[in-house]
């Protein structure tokens, strides 16, 4: 087993089926050797988990966990566009993280650290990102987290 | 006529001289194979049309004519740039989808595919795109949507 | 002095030793000849300024204050990842400008103003960029402005 895949073992996750996209975009898209991934939201088994807001409803954990769950998706995006091998990976690029928070809310790194803290445990070296992390009016479906990626995969 | 042209042309869709950018920035830059397309507004002969928040001011139908106007923008903007030829399009990678939304509101995805549809109808199989929609508290000059875009060009 | 350097000191200031990320996620990611760098805040001497809402308790020139201090700390990072060399900037290709707002403001578009004039007097044509304005619901810490950046490096 692979690196990436052996990790995933340890930590006990199954990367799921990938969520299909509900209208005309895909999921992933290769321009050179960048991999673009659409904004993942908190799906689990095909559902919205982590509904609400940072500051309201949802504290701190909690939307780590949701954007973990979003990093999870991400991955099984990247595994579906590399035909299964995420040993392509070169490196994760950029994360984007958007957060459902109340005005009054100011840790919005806190909870994106639910992402990359994930990703740089499961990919190593390979994990290091730059990214942004930002306070949302809503989100789709009312979740609390979503993230979208750029990599750069051989 | 080009293949793009044509299906302009078959929706009765004249691209708008593009709107110059009000300050130290560019409608558009290349970066290798890359274009990268300002956000554009959904103006109309120069003046912003579709004001107002998603789940307060406006419906989903509403939003997603804003977005399809943000996206005959880009293609006006992307056809300056390629020297009025959008054949050149390799292929569009991704867009960024901004929703003016109420806290409550959660169809950011129905409202952005206003967008995501025309460019797949018109751009066909180069249309395809990754892309993310989420909520924003405000966007400039009180409008509803703002979408940006990166492409690969010849 | 390099031109960069140059101009820099004719407007006084000193970039900053750049801030290090507080999380598993670095300040800039190299990708080909693309340089990102993740959102930067309004940090002086590793403080927030700035803080608060357009619109609310803060006006346009206060944002343009605080998105000229995030384009100060993103050449800071650029800086540091060229070894020193800001010489080595080709272009600035794209900025987010991400604004804490109000749900009325709508002058976005003038706050992010602060840091692409900033940019374009710095670094001259290659400070040409695309960009987005957009309002937030909140940014970490409590700050005004976010800016992230995408360069081309040689």
């Amino acid at each position: 087993m692979s690196a990436i895949a052996t990790r995933l073992n340890e930590l006990g996750i199954t990367l799921p089926t990938p969520a299909a996209p509900a209208a005309n975009y895909v999921p992933t898209m290769r321009s050179a050797n960048q991999l673009f991934v659409s904004g993942q939201l908190p799906l689990d088994g095909g559902k919205p988990r982590y509904l609400g807001r940072l500051g309201d409803d949802l504290g701190v954990p909690d939307g780590q966990a949701a954007a973990r769950l979003c990093a999870i998706n991400i991955l099984a995006q990247v595994r579906a566009a590399l035909d299964g091998d995420l040993e392509r990976i070169v490196s994760l690029i950029r994360l984007g993280g958007f957060v459902q928070a109340t005005p009054a809310f100011n840790e919005h790194h806190l909870v994106v650290n639910g992402a990359s803290d994930f990703l740089f445990d499961v990919l190593g070296e390979r994990g290091r990102h730059a990214r942004f992390a930002v306070g949302m009016a809503s989100l789709p479906l009312g979740v609390a987290v979503e993230v979208d990626a750029t990599l750069e995969v051989a």
